[in-house]
């Protein structure tokens, strides 16, 4: 086993992981964060970034995502039928970034390399990274035309957990947490946004732009 | 012709409109915001709110967006093969919350009562919401498979434009705009984020939790 794999998750970020509601799960990502996927296969990890997910059902939960052919993670996703999506924190941003621009093809100590911690969750031999605020663990349906004539794969939510210092009840809490939790908004250039303030429209006034 | 549908947009708006590069015309939503899907046939508009957007290609430039059968919008989509993505602003909030809650079919004043008022881009037949950020003109790329059974809609983006006062030189530059003219990402009843601060990765240090 690789030595970044920790099958024994530091039982202090254990106890804030709880389960988030199958039907209620895509609305980890409703927001439009930037994504990690990982995957498992034949004994080989991989993780990636991507900026191109988006859910696409509540129920059944069901979640797309636009994998490049030159990515190792989208080989290991193709041949298990099984991915994880997790949401990065502000936290994760050079693990983001590092992920994103290294392959393992090129290099077998990619994963080590940029920081990434992976564990697991019981009942699914898939790859989660540590740290994340958010987990979906999806099943692809497969679509072969969408996935070789445009990279898109639909996976249906199978399992999502969240940690509860920023996302529980079904609800993102960014606000009421330390700012190194918000989620990661990806432009290009290795440039990044955070998720910013919270607003609840009936705070809101009269439409702004247009009637100004 | 309808009373809210302004062919002559305000000029001091007019002139901070540019056109975009296709190629990069997908960064406009790279960041995952809650977009504003407009669309028009036989004399009828309609915009709708979609949390479900997402970018899929750079070149040829391709977006996805999911639109549920209950929409009008969506029947305009299909019978004219085209639509417009625009990213709304914090100061559109009340409106986007609005044209995701109203319905035409109910209520054929949805677009006044929801304060759009629409514009025209020279060489497109197609609805535009004035004081967004941006605008993507797209025509569908017709897969009826996946718009029967998933909703979802890919479309090649014909026509890419900003505001510059918040997205110039193929960059959004939501740090030196005025809060306002930041990006919505809608998570459900009623609750948005604004995007928020801006990093560079270069100048962050070590992945976060995962190694805390």
């Amino acid at each position: 086993m690789d030595p970044h794999v920790a099958t024994n998750i530091d039982k202090n970020m254990n106890r804030y992981i709880a389960a988030v509601e199958l039907e209620k799960s895509p609305r980890l990502i409703n927001h439009g964060p930037t994504v990690l996927v990982s995957a498992r296969h034949g004994g080989v990890d991989d993780v990636m970034a991507a900026a191109w997910a988006s859910a696409l059902n509540y129920d059944p939960p069901r979640v797309t995502v636009v994998l490049d052919k030159d990515n190792r993670t989208r080989e290991l996703v193709e041949r298990s039928g099984r991915f994880v999506i997790q949401v990065p924190t502000v936290a994760q941003m050079q693990l983001t970034h590092a992920v994103g621009t290294r392959s393992l093809r090129a290099d077998p100590a990619k994963l080590a390399k940029s920081g990434v911690t992976l564990f697991d969750m019981d009942g699914h031999d898939l790859p989660f990274v540590a740290g994340s605020a958010g987990w979906l663990a999806c099943r692809v349906i497969p679509e072969p035309h969408n996935q070789d004539r445009y990279d898109l794969f639909i996976g249906e939510v199978i399992g999502a957990w969240s940690d509860t210092r920023v996302f529980r009840d079904g609800h993102w809490h960014f606000e009421r947490a330390d700012p190194s939790w918000r989620s990661l908004h990806y432009i290009a250039g290795g440039h990044f946004y955070a998720i910013g303030e919270s607003f609840d429209v009936s705070e809101t006034t009269t439409p702004g732009h247009a009637a100004s």
